[in-house]
């Protein structure tokens, strides 16, 4: 089909000129790394300097800031990850984050059972997530289990099964990998966890605001993700943190500070943590940098989800149908074909890929590359046409000639 | 002194006008706590979000946003800290950095010298840094040793001696008291510290901006502070972290990210702590957040730390002598009198100090109240008139009226 056609049929088409850059014939295939700012997002950023932190000051804490990241997370929570209120929060990076939650896990696991002494992560996931396995294993006494994946899938769940047992305390995966797109069925993967007596904590950076998500009906216990991806919180915005509702009266995170105690302002001796999701803050909340994710959850409120995905589907298959041509050149689909089980992007692999990336930014058409050989393909659905991703293979068809 | 004639004598007073909100009558006796934005910031931001995130997009990383944690660390470091470059970072909440490089210290004390079980912290510290030493205590099996202080001063050199000794692996403590504003000699504490051969790290919340530092000279170890206070990052905008260059090879944080591998992008198998402070970076740095710290550092630069301490010393002087005419309606001057151990504000204290913020608040008159019985009247050098001060306290003064 026609890539003009396609977009004409886009009932979703209208809101990328929504999206600073639109009209630039820049193509953007990386928007699942960054994602374009909202047009609004500046003049209202501007705004909320002058008027909110310039004219309401300290008063802005009371007014509204304090509890900022729970209302923010609230919003998420019911337009992107299908949780109820009162379980996820907004604040520090994603790194901080996973450090927090896979402590408060295997924390809580090792004075209920000392046996579960695993963590289960796999080769392919997204670095910062086994660091940081790899650090608190090392930190407390506990042994990394590894699950060996091939780089064009991802954790199955016949993988899974053969990992988890009764030495499991918590399962670290990442819902959509970020080298291949394979999207991991996460509901039956918490499903074989909790069959296993572990816990479970899914990486959300590679499919929030693009899939579909269940947390409270799949019966995930923790999750974590970033939001200047498809987002478009912005360069180094917060990342946000869920546990489940039967979870927050016995876990508890390590990095004990004011913004987390029951009571911030009282100061008294002691920390005694929050009741709820609160627990899991630390420090000062970051207000300025939630403006621009707080803009972008209207526009995904607006949408809905399952729109959103519908035209990530329809993109990703695009891309894929296009890559198919591609295949004389000796470009191989690294992403899975069937796209129930792929995320919003597609990697193409070849053994030069390296350089095509460098050839194709040079030519403002800019996607990623991830080693060994993969070049990236995001479609940040609400901000990509399909006319742009008709120009944009056609660059890595002229580039690999 | 005539506060009219104070202003016009002031060689900075022209500065103010650079602040938002400079025309308004509003009396802001809490740019201690969260600083007001620089004007030049709201069009600045914006600029940033549609052209640097919006137009550079992902290539903003390689060009320039990779090593901006480390590149704005260096020019806080030389102007501010008295640090040289390589030794300060921004990212993260104070709290978060708090508790990595607590860990950091505590983590290597133990591996030179077991014996070392001790972690030195005040009553009255900040309730963030006592809360995170406690949970690391508790976590990696040390002790606190807690000093008792008198709550209008603050740690002295007495005090301190009384508590290091062959047991003490890290002091924690503020340089400027957030309740008393009490300045501590920070090098003599460092001396004592180091002939007691323990760690110290300075928290320099409540100094940093309005009093010289010079760690490199003092010879301190470690030391974190916030940015929104008196360098005026905006609400909840990322912390700084310094380590001394003597540190840098030997101490590592638990937070093992992507961001303070040795090869970020690589991505390899196995966390490799980076060369240098960049070992201290853990997730994606704060970017869009780091941009009105900028802005102020720029300002800072102008006009030098020094001539912002003669500013400061000047107002808290003059906050202190017109606070000596309120003795009559019972207030008490709760931080010290000898200006060369005082910080940037200054605490009356009186048992109805929470009704009459109350009031003051209604009366755009803004300090803030700190329990429990102090109302602290914060004077940022740089965006604060003496008539300011002239108007708020006479404000106190019929409010208690």
């Amino acid at each position: 089909m026609d890539a003009r056609e396609l977009d004409a049929a886009d009932p979703l088409a209208g809101f990328r000129e929504q999206f600073v850059g639109a009209e630039s014939p820049l193509v953007y295939f990386d928007g699942n790394s960054l994602g374009r700012p909202l047009k609004v997002t500046g003049e209202r950023i501007a705004r909320f300097v002058d008027d909110a932190w310039g004219g309401r000051l300290i008063r802005g804490w009371d007014e509204q800031w304090m509890d900022l990241p729970l209302t923010l997370g609230d919003r998420l929570g019911v337009a992107v990850l299908g949780a109820a209120p009162g379980q996820a929060a907004i604040g520090d990076s994603t790194t901080v984050l996973l450090y927090k939650l896979i402590r408060a896990a295997v924390d809580a696991m090792q004075r209920r059972d000392p046996q579960r002494t695993e963590i289960v992560v796999d080769h392919d996931n997204f670095p910062t997530d086994r660091y940081v396995a790899e650090g608190i294993a090392a930190e407390r006494g506990l042994e990394l289990r590894w699950i060996e994946v091939d780089r064009s899938s991802g954790v199955t769940e016949e993988l899974l099964a053969e990992a988890v047992g009764p030495k499991t305390a918590l399962v670290v995966l990442s819902h959509v990998a970020y080298r291949s797109g394979y999207l991991a069925d996460a509901e039956a993967l918490t499903r074989i966890t909790h069959d296993a007596g572990g816990l479970i904590l899914w990486d959300l950076c590679h499919s929030v605001g693009s899939v579909p998500l269940a947390l409270d009906e799949w019966g995930v216990d923790l999750a974590v993700g970033c939001t200047y991806k498809y987002l478009n919180g912005g360069p180094g915005s917060p990342a946000f943190a869920y546990v489940a509702e039967r979870h927050l009266d016995d876990l508890t995170q390590p990095v004990q500070g004011w913004m987390g105690h029951a009571d911030p302002f009282l100061m008294p001796p002691g920390y005694e943590p929050a009741k709820g999701i609160r627990r899991f803050l630390s420090g000062t909340p970051a207000i300025l940098a939630m403006q621009p994710l707080s803009d972008m959850l209207e526009l995904v409120e607006e949408v809905g989800i399952a729109a959103v995905r519908e035209k990530s589907v329809a993109l990703t298959e695009y891309a894929v149908a296009l890559a198919a041509d591609l295949a004389p050149l000796g470009v191989e689909l690294g992403s899975p074909r069937d796209p129930a089980r792929r995320g919003g992007h597609v990697t193409l692999n070849h053994p030069r890929m390296r350089e095509v990336t460098e050839a194709l930014w040079h030519d403002d058409v800019l996607p990623d590359f991830r080693e060994p050989n993969g070049l990236r393909v995001g479609l940040s659905p609400l901000s990509t046409s399909f006319d742009e991703v008709r120009r944009g293979l056609q660059a890595v068809a002229r580039a690999l000639d």
